[in-house]
């Protein structure tokens, strides 16, 4: 029997760099990337299945009617959601499949899938977050401020999170990570099976003994 | 302010190797081995406060009446305890205390202290344990027997047990067990200092704003 994967929820401030962080984990081929559903269009580089699954309006709205989508949000008038199949699919055959998500959508998924590991990611200091945000060049002074005062008002509940992880050195960061599945793979809650497998192998050995 | 260490409970089947496991944690420096109190004479090699504190029968019932030991038995005329003063001082210096025991002590204690991290070894089949013991050639088969029997009743409550960890190879026992304080460390339930840091941080950054 395939010992189940494990759902790991990626979350962590703005700027903390959660993408270099789970990219550095997906090529170490240990994990699988769950793939996100969108009614969105694809952009010329973007494949079916690779960075989003494309779908209709009408073929999304049918997935949350039948309850298909692990969690999803209405973002500029296209849908985003996680399918449950891609996921459940790949826990199955023992893949530890990694979610990023914001902390709402991370504690919603967590009373759905109560083994599920929730990760938060962050920089050593705050003032960390604020000077990567301004390497990037990409945002506005303006937005970097909005995105600080939304980080601010998430740290409050970063103890929602099992795990919190510090983000200072990369290959370091991505070791924890790795720690910390290996460490759940040993959980007791885990392992019923390798349990019930050693009591039958007891019966086996004492047999007329016991 | 140092972080506190961890209080790590080591249980195993007689056979799985306890010992060299703990012996070889030991090794790496990263860990302090807890030393219990006794009340029998020491024997020749024997240093007091290297393999354990022999203190006197009054000294040791007044420990008991004043709840200065962890947990405590008493085995062949002789008391066996855990001095609680060894075990706290070190951990507020941030040392990780392990404490090798058997399952019952062991259960006891993460009702006190329920961060404790409590790990179970075992090898990965039942008849390695036979296997194990019949190689170390110190015990009659009768004794081995024995053993075997208490190891089933045993099996049953593993599962109280946070972590098992499979005693295959030493080397990735070792690896296993590190993982596993690793991954602790970034519990988000032992890093309530560093949430409050952080808020101090972001309210120090957007003061004036928030």
């Amino acid at each position: 029997m395939i010992k189940k994967g494990i759902l790991i929820i990626i979350s962590g401030f703005s700027g903390a760099g959660k993408g270099t962080v789970v990219k550095e984990l997906l090529s170490k081929g240990d994990y699988v990337l769950s793939i996100s559903s969108t009614t969105r269009k694809p952009r010329e580089y973007e494949q079916h299945g690779r960075e989003y699954f494309f779908d209709s309006r009408d073929e999304f709205e049918r997935m949350i009617k039948d309850n298909e989508l692990i969690e999803w949000a209405s973002y500029c008038d296209n849908y985003y959601g996680t399918p449950k199949k891609f996921v459940e699919s790949n826990l199955e055959q023992g893949k530890n499949v990694i979610l990023e998500i914001e902390m709402q959508g991370a504690i919603d998924i967590k009373s759905q899938y109560e083994d599920a590991v929730l990760i938060f990611i962050t920089t050593p200091k705050v003032t960390d977050l604020k000077k990567r945000l301004e390497k990037r060049g990409t945002e506005s002074s303006d937005i970097i401020n909005k995105r600080l005062k939304r980080s601010y008002e998430e740290v409050n509940i970063i103890d929602k999170y099992d795990y919190i992880v510090i983000n200072d050195d990369l290959e370091e960061c991505v070791e924890d990570i790795h720690s910390i599945i290996n460490a759940e793979n040993k959980a007791a809650a885990r392992n019923i099976t390798l349990k019930q497998k050693l009591i039958g192998e007891f019966e086996e050995l004492l047999k007329g003994e016991i």
